[in-house]
């Protein structure tokens, strides 16, 4: 019987584990993918504490720090998490059942696909999800993102250094991303924004070859590429908290209190997986050590006040 | 004129610097005491990222962080704030005038004082409030820390190296501070916790001699000590905030919301300061990155959304 089982390894929950360790609770984490999302940026800038860091190098030493501390860390995939009377129950992907008082669920997010003709047939074929894994396939040739958030930013950037012309499509008036990185990308001289146009159609035959654009680029509606890279977004992975009756927005996304409290007693979230106001590394660690600390407050009955 | 002015230099102000930087905003941070209240912790174990760190070389870290994005810190105290039509204007002791149009309050909060017969008297000689400014001068000696919070343990830890032995005087019946700092505490095997407690009168002709305890401890009120540490919390530093007509609640907190924003439009306001659920570095930093976002989003009026 785990104190708290945290369901995923990124930010939140590495963090919730960290918390859950400190106050001596029973902690377990369960991750398909240790380290989540982040592991594919190749340089994060604004984890506070770190000018510049490899994502999978700050996931690694978050984890370190769960270790130390005595956290168990699991790499299986959650299938089911069902509630009795002394709490949950949580079956694995590999047929293990484990139980636990409190839940704390860190699932993060998955990414969009793109939903166009043509798409799914091109997948890995030029079309592609992580630039940071498939960039360097890219050299010398022609690239676009689509996408206009910070992720599509940063990875126009990084595409920028192996490509030798990158586009990024964005069907809104101007990318959302911070503005230094939009400045970053200027600076590349090789970098072409493509704001208002979005792909209507993707066409290869064995691979990527030119996509269709909803409106004429340079008189054009077709644009010749060798690499499509999407950032479109991401929807929670939220499928299990929905099964096991958490109470989730329009965007999928778990609704918590500022306590990282479901609607349902016993079980926490955090990260990116929630309703957060603001979907960054930082953000989703607080709401791990806030969510830790509720899980502890419930099981023992006690408050943890004061700065540390 | 500046497009935020952040008041405070600690987990918080920094990060809202880090993150204004991000947003292209023209920041200035002023700070009285750069780094803030963990500067005189000598291990931070709990800000993610870092399994062990002094909390002054934390500090530099996101200092360095700050600066490497361009932003300009100033080490003077603010002493009042105007609201006109465009915005702030922030005076200092210095004689200076700075104006911005949003302003983040990130001030932290003050230590609270011992306020027992004879205790200002003895101020700094045998009653002091930083064991890793002051503890290594009670080598060999008997002291006490009053307080049962995360930071009175970690003193009463750091000052079980020197003294031959350490009391903890706390008038709640068991220490709030994580369970594993109490476990610390008691391997150490020369600290004796005494929940239940409090000091009634502190006594001491040049310097402290001894407290009176509200009860008999083995048989006497009176417990000779050569040193006193206090730590029985803080109190937030909001005077500023307060005449600048900035809601605050019954503990003197900034009362923000989800996004940190305060009653007044453009002050936002993030970390010990405010009215969170939990008093850490790591929230005091996310709110810092929600807050310098916030102050963006009113400035150009634009929306940052998305994953990293």
């Amino acid at each position: 019987m785990y104190d708290v089982i945290i369901i995923g390894a990124g930010f939140a929950g590495y963090s919730a584990a960290i918390y859950s360790a400190r106050y001596n609770l029973k902690a377990l984490v369960i991750a398909k993918q240790p380290g989540g999302a982040i592991v594919n940026s190749e340089k994060v800038e604004n984890y506070p504490g770190f000018v510049s860091i490899p994502g999978y190098e700050l996931m690694q030493k978050f984890e370190a720090q769960a270790k130390e501390f005595g956290v168990e860390i699991i790499v299986d995939e959650v299938i089911g998490v069902i509630k009795d009377k002394n709490g949950f129950e949580v079956k694995t992907r590999s047929n293990k059942e484990y139980k636990t008082k409190a839940l704390i669920l860190a699932m993060g997010t998955e990414r969009r696909k793109l939903e166009v003709k043509g798409a799914s047939k091109l997948e890995g074929k030029g079309i592609h999800y992580c630039a940071t894994c498939d960039g360097a396939f890219y050299k010398g040739k022609v690239v676009a993102v689509i996408g206009g958030s910070n992720s599509a930013a940063h990875s126009a950037l990084l595409l920028s250094r192996f490509a030798k012309k990158v586009y990024i499509i964005y069907r809104g008036a101007d990318l959302r991303c911070e503005p230094m990185l939009k400045d970053n990308i200027k600076r590349t001289g090789h970098a072409e924004i493509l704001c208002g146009f979005n792909i209507t159609e993707v066409k290869g035959k064995d691979s990527l070859e030119k996509v269709e654009l909803n409106l004429p680029y340079k008189g054009k509606r077709e644009l010749a590429l060798d690499g499509l890279f999407v950032e479109i977004g991401s929807v929670p992975s939220s499928a299990i908290a929905k099964e096991l009756g958490v109470e989730l927005n329009q965007s999928q996304e778990v609704m918590v209190d500022a306590h990282c409290a479901t609607n349902i007693k016993g079980v926490f979230a955090a990260g990116d997986v929630t309703n957060t106001v603001l979907k960054q590394g930082v953000t989703a660690t607080a709401q791990g050590a806030i969510a830790a600390t509720s899980a502890y407050k419930l099981i023992t009955g006690k408050t943890v006040t004061g700065a540390w």
